[in-house]
């Protein structure tokens, strides 16, 4: 059975719309689901403690005596590391030094510059004191994604980083207990949904606050995570995952077709999108579609994310593929092109450009480096990937010698004034030095 | 009439909780307010450049006949340049100059590096494409934030910053725009209220959508700023401003007086906060206070925010001082002690560090270098000043050579596997080379 992915042509006087309809994706805000996590959340600050044992037992079906039944020993989380499977566990060990590597280039260092009349200017980087992560349970629980969250807040310095992640029935997942172990996680509790959110934004009498919240969840959490923002920091909330190929023709049709499906099977509202110049190419690729799409475990899934989100994009040339691509902003942007590097300076946005025939996005997604949380539904035009940064804070440093604050003092009293803020220029003006 | 600012030991029995109590401030969220800015923000969305027009003339009492008639034209800024006291025009080219000298510094660049197989990792950075800046009307309508939100911007080199201001009745500020001149806005619109927030995220007719909002705002502007959170970026919602200055005796009690005052002039619910180990000199303060407070132009709202939410906190020591400071994570951190250096290792949180007698925050305020807009209410545990990089993004690069994608395919593969992602595995597959 033919896959049914439209095609379209970047040429045709209603390929605008026809591309605005395709990248449509509301983030579905649920007043019931609302409503619900309110309650949790109120529930979580009133009662604490008794509150996350109720919801655990009522929605995890895991009943603890106490909060600190919950707690993961240490030693839990080294038992899991020796009961993986050894291929497995030196593949995460090696993904965990190669993202640890990358992301050392990302941190940030305190600076500060003197001026002329000994005025001190600079700014002090620090990092969080306390992380909270947050690990789905179950079939969406990713090994790869504890090391992709807590690799950068370690790199970062975060001193505490508490995992949290629901077992239902009691269920954990020794990979994920291994990858906490491998990435140095601090401390891990079985909890989950907007119990665990509230209770690591508010604290409970065994759980002190933490000052930011990561880590990808279902609606629940999202929407939890969505309630606390302000209280705590949080990263973004994600929507479906999407891929933007631009190929020039000259790569394996099979491997471009697989590079589509490696988006397609995550999940229903996933989004895979090829663009090229070539139509011979993108009929090849309907071509390898069409034969692997079967073979796949998550056909289904793939299936029902091409056919419902999916296309292939005929354009005229090179220029109007770029265009494109900064229209869509894509999380994920393969250039399967022989010249990569010479297209860069043109792409304005993307979560993560993976560069030339050989670059997969699974490659990204577990162990070249980079991280693999990326801004989703366009939001490249304004957010960057999970990184060290998102655990560092500033603070501006300002020393004034004597003499420079005389001669800032001259400068403020009259911009105060202008702003009819006197106590302002009052307190600059005691130091203005009298001889100036 | 002595000024009746609260007293605190810090090693009294009931200290933590009196503490708790004079920190605790709650964002006002007014149900009846967030149906209003959801009925603009729906309304501009559906009928765009007349519903900016229908409620600019509805809440600003301003009519126009098109949406064109609401932007200011560049000479007119420039007129607005040539209008303005020449001192104060002066002492605003220097605090930009000075601005944009010290935000040069956090300019970030790309980089990238290349592992022994050719692998090519790194970062692209590049600004933003389009940034809205909110500045309010009437009397919040400082110069100074006008300065402080585009030149970072401008450095971070946004190609278009687009500032709304309301106009009420058809007023405009001089010095906002000859402020607007000097910082190099592109376009000055003169739109105000959940309006010009809903139009700047979602574009009319006439106005491209942004890609951030950034800048001040009453209530609905701060409700509307949160409600188009995620279809755009947003700069942190401020809580009230507040200063901690700890000192060691040795500054003269008029001035820190002074520098309390400069921040409870604010409003009524800005705090100031003194914390020293010398109880002579806390008494020489409070004398100070009460001397200096009934000459003060805004002597009531100072009045107001000093005995509803300011103290004089007494502590046994500097280990003692530098404890509440991280308990409380100020805005605004003032070290009038000798030795100011020494103490910043301990500093842990505070959105921007006075050092020194002579560093008013006032300076900071106007012209230092630093910016002003600083995270409030604790919320320095994990946010930074407004600074370059809220304007710069970044894209993951990645480039395998084939022998890169060779091996690092092996390690995905399982990675993949052992998640039941079978096409990310044999996307990565496919990679890896025959004779490996």
């Amino acid at each position: 059975m033919s896959c049914a992915i439209a095609r379209l042509d970047a040429n045709s006087a209603d390929f605008d719309r026809a591309l605005e309809a395709l990248l449509a994706w509301d983030s579905v805000s649920d007043p019931a689901v609302n409503q619900a996590v309110d309650d949790i959340i109120a529930s979580v600050k009133a009662d604490g403690d008794k509150a996350v044992l109720h919801f655990t037992e009522k929605f995890d079906r895991l009943s603890a005596r106490s909060f600190d039944e919950l707690r993961v020993p240490a030693a839990r989380l080294q038992r899991a590391l020796k009961a993986i499977d050894p291929e497995q566990k030196r593949a995460l060990e090696i993904a965990a030094e190669r993202i640890r590597s990358y992301h050392e280039h990302q941190r940030q260092d305190s600076w500060q510059y003197r001026e002329a009349d000994g005025t001190l200017l600079g700014q002090q980087i620090t990092p969080l004191d306390r992380v909270g992560l947050y690990v789905p349970g179950g079939k969406a629980s990713y090994p790869s994604s504890v090391l992709m969250n807590a690799i950068p807040a370690k790199v970062a310095g975060v001193p505490e980083l508490i995992m949290t992640t629901p077992t239902p029935g009691g269920e954990v997942n020794e990979m994920v207990l291994a990858a906490a172990a491998i990435a140095g996680v601090d401390e891990v509790i079985c909890i989950g949904g907007a119990q665990a959110v509230a209770a690591l934004a508010y604290g409970t009498e065994s759980l002190g606050k933490v000052d930011k919240i990561t880590g990808p969840g279902n609606i629940f959490v999202a929407t939890a995570k969505r309630a606390v923002f302000g209280q705590v920091a949080i990263d973004m909330i994600a929507g479906p995952s999407e891929i933007l190929i631009y190929c020039d023709g000259g790569t394996n049709p099979d491997w471009i077709a697989m590079d589509l499906f490696s988006q397609a099977e995550h999940d229903e509202q996933a989004q895979s999108i090829l663009i090229s110049e070539d139509v011979d190419f993108l009929n090849r690729v309907q071509e390898s579609i069409d034969r692997l799409l079967p073979d796949l475990e998550r056909e289904a899934i793939a299936r029902a994310s091409l056919e419902g989100r999916g296309a292939l994009i005929q354009v005229a040339n090179r220029e109007q593929a770029v265009s494109i691509i900064n229209r869509i902003a894509p999380e994920h942007l393969e250039l399967s092109v022989s010249d990569p590097e010479s297209m860069l300076a043109d792409i304005r946005h993307a979560g993560a450009i993976f560069m030339g025939r050989y670059t997969a996005e699974a490659l990204g997604d577990y162990c070249a480096g980079p991280n693999h949380v990326l801004p989703t539904s366009g939001t490249a035009r304004f957010s960057s990937p999970l990184g060290v940064y998102d655990f560092q804070k500033r603070s501006s440093l300002i020393m004034c010698s004597a003499e420079g604050a005389s001669t800032l003092g001259k400068v403020a009293s009259p911009l105060a004034r202008g702003e009819s803020l006197e106590a302002h220029a009052r307190s600059a003006e005691y130091r203005i030095l009298p001889e100036d």
